[in-house]
């Protein structure tokens, strides 16, 4: 399912050792028990942006579970990312992982929407970027999180093998895996998952399926953890479309044991989420599916660039994320709605200008409440 | 929203008056109160098919409320499933009606998909049929509807007009309208619907929303159900992959008054499910949005059928419908079952094959169930 680069092995392991000597508890291993967690709220990671320690701190301090993104970040930043979070709080706390795509089966493809790009790259007054194939590091942070010793390790776009999974469960980590249906459920569960994040159609951002198919995977989120818990007996983390305390006591009736919030913290002052893009998310729009600037779906909210490339956007991530990223940096500088990539969940018109814990405080309380009042519904039937 | 055709009218109220004659409580006209359904389960209207009076029966019995589609049938049948209906229960129970659509636009498409059935209908020995319009008898209908004076008469398709509305609760039943996305919810509230039909993109066979535009309301049951919430104060009634008792109290949770379930109930023997479609269910497979056999969206089980003409078929409901009407009815007389519509909802997998009243009390019992566990778990929280 994912490549190896020769680029990690034991001078990363070193250097990774060595940037975190300054030191956090070493007995800090225990398990996440999603089933104890005060608040059964996980912090969705939104690599590219949102994702900030404060706003993983702010989570964990309210009784969820915070994430780190370390997808696009360099190896050294996640580090930092995860000194900074130990510095706040003695709280569990996950980091999220893009496993390797596979490369793209359609070089002319990329070179085709390269071409296209140049008319987009005049507008924005940059050049476009290299339409390469990387691989985000993997092998170097999976060196660092072992290190790291963090409580969680999530994986999206993929399913690593499971001697990646028992690597990560070496260093006392959980390790979660994404997952869009049923198949690539029982895959997560053989390889060795220890919970599964299963993610709806409603999910802002790029689908975590393993491929990334026309079609697959494309199930609501409700008769998807119906499925998935028929098909695997492991804790389920439900994800997307979820904005608000009913929709956490819906995912837990429905079989989770974690509901998994990411657009609906978008708006929080800890999140680094880019001015242009609250302003999106407070206006009406709806999403759609589109792999016009990274090569591969991801749920977005419609704006010019995304209608006019994406019926024609190949599937070619991440060589199309880095060909599109000046121009994305270029139109959010410029404030330009109509130029970036605007990710947001089915649900967004649902995220709130307020502080993450308060937040999650209130979630957590809505949850409680709605599920007495449907107890009460429900004791009165035959 | 729709059209009107002469053909109602007062011959038509009072034949219908006459065939009605036989008699049932003329004191019958008591709202149904979903907050004091015995089971918060509404089963599905099932035009074209699966639906019949012994599966309302068994639904109402169970304490449910039990639907009769009366879409794709004559008024004077619809009549007969009523009288039938209420000679074995004095349940409240609904009526489903289809609002007239808007022409197609593209005759040339419809013309030319119709050249493309002729290969199907060589294949199957029979003609195509005509490609023609029709309003499904909506006056004639709505005039027996209210003659007969159901507990509800639900609307798919559109949105009926205001006085439309008026006409049917001044009947003494509750009018219930069919949304897809929050827009449609307050147009709905606007005209007077007295619940709403909340449809998730997962739903099993024509999508329910006003228009069929692509990509426009397609969202997941749990996300749609917060945002119809957020824009109106009706009761909802969540419809779209809702299998068992779980999904049901995950709606309910997610501020539905009842579940709407359909597929789930496609195996019972009180559905009239063709033994071809039966055998499909029980087999693993995937769904997918398809205009193919109707010219309106609808989810279905992919098959040669859908998979070859999907990619073509024409916006133009009812034109296609009636076009390989003649085709799937060949088909599905030999058990060929990759030419017929397969529809079925993303939970498709969880269908059983049981009795109909057994399911439903079942599901009620898990829906208690799961909420006083959900309550315990979260009882244990900050």
């Amino acid at each position: 399912m994912h490549t190896r680069t020769p680029r990690g092995g034991r001078g990363v392991a070193a250097r990774t050792s060595s940037i975190l000597a300054g030191g956090w508890p070493t007995a800090f291993l225990a398990l996440v028990d999603l089933d104890t967690l005060p608040i059964p709220i996980v912090q969705a990671p939104m690599a590219g942006g949102p994702s900030t320690p404060e706003l993983a701190i702010a989570v964990c301090q309210a009784g969820g579970l915070g994430f780190l993104a370390a997808g696009y970040r360099p190896p050294g930043a996640v580090v930092e990312e995860i000194a900074a979070l130990r510095r706040a709080t003695d709280r569990p706390f996950g980091v999220n992982l893009f496993v390797p795509p596979s490369r793209s089966g359609d070089p002319d493809a990329v070179t085709a929407y390269a071409a296209r790009m140049a008319a987009e790259a005049d507008r924005y007054g940059v050049d476009p970027g290299e339409p390469r194939y990387d691989d985000d590091g993997w092998e170097e942070k999976l060196a660092l999180v072992g290190a790291a010793r963090v409580a969680v390790v999530s994986f999206t776009f993929g399913c690593p093998a499971a001697r990646t999974l028992d690597r990560v469960r070496a260093s006392g980590a959980s390790a979660w895996v994404t997952v869009t249906d049923e198949e690539e459920a029982r895959m997560a569960e053989a390889a060795g998952a220890d919970a599964l994040v299963v993610q709806g159609v409603e999910a802002g951002g790029h689908r975590g399926s393993f491929g990334d198919d026309d079609g697959a995977g494309l199930i609501g989120l409700l008769a998807l953890l119906r499925l998935v818990a028929r098909a695997t007996d492991r804790p389920l983390v439900a994800s997307g479309g979820i904005a608000d305390g009913a929709g956490v006591a819906a995912v837990l009736c429905a079989g989770a044991a974690a509901a998994q919030l990411g657009t609906a913290l978008m708006r929080t002052p800890e999140a680094a989420t880019s001015p242009v893009h609250r302003r999106a998310l407070a206006e009406p729009g709806t999403t759609e599916l589109t792999r016009a600037f990274s090569g591969r779906r991801a749920r977005g909210l419609a704006n010019r660039f995304q209608r006019e490339h994406a019926a024609v956007a190949p599937r070619a991530y991440p060589e199309v994320h880095h060909l599109t990223a000046p121009l994305r940096a270029a139109a959010r500088a410029a404030g330009d709605v109509d130029g970036i990539n605007l990710w947001a969940g089915q649900a967004h018109a649902l995220a709130e200008e307020a502080p993450a814990a308060e937040l999650v405080a209130r979630w957590g309380a809505e949850a409680r409440d709605v599920v007495g009042r449907v107890g009460v519904r429900l004791s009165a039937g035959p």
